[in-house]
């Protein structure tokens, strides 16, 4: 059995360890929400005070040359391209998950119909992320398609010829399971149909490999991805969108267009015509104007990954990640014997993410609660899920025992049945 | 004649003088593009130091529940509301005025189609801004209809039995001319058609009445708009979208949804059910998760106008509008006769926006630049428009003045024919 002192040893031979001085974490915190809202880079104040007073403030208008605010986009892109197996100039960041989802499912549903394909089925999972079933469920209504949900042990059984598109997130939001990416990819292509992922909990977290590095067929087709999570990028950062270049190209030859075809998807937004020509390539899913300052947060979150790459970047960064959630779940299983928790992630370590998650039939909401109150912050999920995210830029060994301390303690004193926290916040 | 002494004097009897001071505007600039891009409000710097710092680096995940993040879409829609004529609960701030716009053409096609009617024209100006033409063509062909783009002066003759849907700005983006909203709400609904209101250059700049204040036949019924123009919202602030009860109530007893259904537009979105259930009323129009730090700064923005209250609020901000835009075409025709400048801003005040525009057959881009060489900043409009926005709660009468003096002196000694004044820059 570890102690609290062997946990400060392994914080203190962690090569990865300065990398928290990248990030302002409030004292006496132990912070495994960061899969939910990343942490404050350090950089992050003043470069933002930068945007809003000089670059706004003081020049003004002329800032969208001279600062390089029309570039954000694909440059903030070029930053993310590494951490998920994408080239330079294929992703760009852009409005939230869910509007970019809508961009690439349309346009995986228009390449489907180009082909004159009668396929007509998008398959997801029962327990993929809400949000992306609401968008695939509007597309699927709005072209007379099915949204198939299926359970994750059931997906590579309907992957058939009447499959268009197989959409799933990589890691799963509340169990942390990860899937295959490139054996689901190939069988998915195998199968006749397009691939679009959503790396909301893994960009930053799990290495990602949306090109694949075995046969063409393992290269994935559409993907997007969250800012605020593991990319540290702030409360509502923008998100991300990634579009394999054969795709791009083909819509290019076809001048083919995907639906929210704003300005800043033209090919000239400035000329200001009033037809509409959409841009080469991944900027062709860019829409409206910028949210420049929640981007220049976003960017100061991608660079501590640029400071990671010293540090043996995201296959180092999984290594630890793996070490700590192997660590936390030991250590729960260890002191919490009885307490009626079910581990709820995967226990073999390449089939989870950067979260460990616990079930319990009663009070999971409640012990989150409690914990909070104890400066441990998890989140709950409904109906019964206690998840705990650990973020190796930040998260010590030593976390992982505190937490699993304040933990036990919640169970064995049943401090969490006191009423106060029972009450419902608006956001869990 | 007006002097440069009569505009000092003009500014210091100006009972809206003291609204400057909200502004943090950089010294020896003529700031004449509120319109493209809004000045620095004087709080936002620290606020948003607060949201950072404290908000996210401090109280993390926290901040969606204490710091009110989760209600930031309403709060801020509440503050935008009374600036258009709309009521409280019926205004969120989300996205861009692309997507938004995306959203309630959408909704208002739906509608059209819930009516069983064989109507299928989409009515707008071939001028209007590009970016609502391109949204529009984009759903005008995902639903078979036809985008039918006229001349200003033919619009009333096309409101006729095949009208789905008029979406015009209320002020156009070049010319300034402002649209009648009660009358072309007034013949749209007459002709039995829905009509949607841009308000990117008409929102904070010129009074609106969405909801009219005589026969119901006035009430609009969908409105977009911009938070980083006349609202001050910074560089890419969130837009706005308003919908008329009616429709919500109609959406609402139709469970019906817009088609960017993301889970913030869900009735129920922390309980993380598969399906799809529209929240009430105008908050099935949120998509994804609000970007928190543009939010802050928009508000920031719109407290202007609640200070502005006390000195007559949007009413008093036209008067001046008025006298800035007069002013200006009179001092600019005055001493700039000759030098090929034509008026491109209509000349009755009633149909002007908070803007001038000058059209000239060359050089009108290289004015521009040399214009903004000289610290006065306006902006070019393809192909051959010099725009000016004044912003009354900023924009002073020695402003005015000092810019036709410039502008006077750039026409009279040829200087803006520099070869330097031709580089196209990336945003113009």
């Amino acid at each position: 059995m570890a102690t609290r002192k062997e946990c400060i040893a392994l914080d203190a031979k962690d090569k990865l360890a300065p990398l928290r001085e990248h990030f302002a974490l409030p004292e006496g915190v132990v912070y495994l929400d960061g899969n939910s809202l990343g942490a404050l880079p350090r950089a992050a104040p003043a470069r933002i005070q930068q945007v809003v007073q000089d670059e706004w403030g003081r020049d003004l208008i002329g800032s969208w040359n001279t600062a390089g605010w029309i570039d954000m986009a694909s440059r903030l892109g070029d930053k993310i391209a590494p951490l998920i197996g994408a080239d330079a100039g294929e992703v760009i960041v852009a409005d939230s998950t869910s509007i970019n989802l809508y961009k690439v499912l349309s346009a995986a549903i228009a390449l489907v119909k180009a082909d004159a394909s009668h396929r007509n089925v998008i398959l997801s999972e029962r327990s993929n992320f809400p949000t992306d079933l609401y968008i695939a469920e509007s597309l699927a209504r709005e072209h007379g398609f099915e949204l198939k949900l299926v359970n994750t042990d059931e997906i590579e059984a309907h992957l058939d010829d009447r499959l268009a598109v197989l959409m799933l997130t990589h890691v799963n939001y509340r169990s942390g399971l990860v899937h295959d990416m490139g054996r689901l990819t190939r069988a998915c292509h195998a199968a006749g149909g397009l691939v679009v992922w959503d790396l909301a909990h893994s960009a930053g977290a799990v290495p990602v490999d949306l090109k694949g590095s075995g046969p063409s067929e393992e290269a994935a087709d559409f993907a997007v991805g969250c800012g605020y999570k593991y990319l540290n990028g702030g409360p509502g950062a923008p998100a991300f969108v990634w579009a394999h270049p054969w795709h791009t190209e083909f819509m290019d030859s076809l001048h083919m267009r995907q639906p929210l075809s704003g300005w800043l998807g033209h090919a000239a937004p400035f000329d200001f015509k009033p037809d509409y020509h959409p841009a080469k390539g991944v900027q062709r899913f860019a829409c409206g104007t910028p949210a420049v300052i929640s981007m220049a947060a976003l960017e100061c979150g991608l660079d501590v990954f640029w400071a990671a790459e010293a540090y043996g970047g995201m296959e180092a960064l999984r290594r630890k990640s793996i070490a700590l959630t192997s660590l936390f779940i030991r250590l729960v299983e260890e002191h919490c014997v009885g307490q009626g928790l079910t581990l709820f992630t995967p226990r073999d370590a390449a089939m989870r993410g950067s979260q460990v998650s616990f079930s319990r039939a009663t009070g999971a909401y409640n012990i989150v609660q409690a914990l909070i109150a104890r400066r441990v912050i998890g989140d709950f999920r409904a109906p019964d899920v206690m998840r705990f995210g650990f973020m190796p830029l930040y998260t010590r060994y030593v976390d992982v025992w505190d937490a699993m301390v304040h933990l036990t303690q919640v169970l064995q004193t049943g401090e969490w049945r006191d009423a106060r926290f029972s009450q419902r916040a608006v956001v869990t």
